[in-house]
């Protein structure tokens, strides 16, 4: 028997990593983000920090920098790579305890036909992210929507080199709200009354 | 004061045309779909079908052969471009009118900050699209699964050639629903939800 797992993607900013954990509350299930952080670290070694950098987002690099990095610790896999393969396995065994929301990390590519899925993914305008993100994680050097854009070309980067599939296209979910339109509220309502 | 207005972007087949018709019904607003084919063949004077072929279609056709089948007529718009044209000044007068459902034809972005809009996409996998299309339009020589990709690529076509957006992006809709995995009044009762 698969369990009923949600699965939020969302864009850095849009309120997705609230709307998951306000769902799971309202639902009476676990909500997994920094937990999956938590137990990549102790299954890798990595430290929280390089799992948080590494665990969703491209690294700056060319790809000749990236076999060359590999290569020269006589690897054949790199940091990204181990993170992912530690990262996969943890959100296979949650997925396995019981139904929950899983925020981000491919979760929804990684617990295809292994989970009862109900797939959202939450976006928002660049104004709405640009307007959170300085409220939450208050101002940097970079302006928001520089900060972003950086995020937003990394993300779709990890995903697809990871996922063989394309970021924030429609038909990959079986929900997609923007936030910043519809309220977190509203996001929140109708992903409670789609699991039910 | 803009009129609230509900665009409904669908796949071939997704039943988005169904939803609209319903959502109207419950909002007691208009919903607009083959009422525009009539109005813009009044104002074109092309027959239908011809619109019907062509209003939300690209046409299997070269570019070369685009241009030679303009200038040979010494027209600067092909057909498709004057339908086009009709079709955008049929779905701006409606949208002065009043709050109504427009399904399909470009008119998310047609209707870009002149209405207040509700912007949806409705998708489904090709095995629903395809039982489907069977039901609705009964068989054909081609099997559904060819129908529906020769209509997906062409229907991108026309909507990447004449708003310069990509057809299918989250980010481009307020609420994106898979209305295979959702079903018909699922979809409804959110998007009457949505706009009140």
């Amino acid at each position: 028997m698969k369990n009923k797992i949600i699965t939020i993607s969302r864009e850095f900013g849009s309120g997705g990593r609230t709307i998951g954990k306000e769902v799971a509350e309202k639902l009476g299930i676990p909500c997994y983000d920094g937990e999956i952080i938590d137990k990549v670290a102790e299954e890798s070694g990595f430290s929280k920090e390089y799992i948080e950098q590494n665990g969703e987002y491209s690294a700056h690099r060319t790809w000749i920098g990236r076999s060359l990095s590999a290569s020269s610790y006589g690897a054949t896999m790199s940091n990204q790579d181990a993170i992912w393969v530690a990262q996969r396995r943890v959100i296979l065994e949650l997925a396995e305890e019981g139904p929950c929301v899983i925020v981000g990390r491919c979760a929804d590519v990684i617990l295809r036909d292994k989970a009862e899925l109900l797939k959202v993914f939450i976006h928002a305008d660049t104004a709405a992210r640009a307007k959170r993100i300085v409220e939450i994680y208050g101002e940097r050097e970079q302006s928001p929507e520089k900060r972003l854009a950086d995020k937003d070309k990394r993300r779709i980067a990890y995903y697809r080199y990871y996922t063989d599939s394309e970021w924030g296209v429609a038909k990959n979910y079986d929900v997609s709200l923007n936030s910043g339109k519809l309220g977190i509220e509203r996001c929140v309502d109708i992903i409670v009354s789609l699991y039910k």
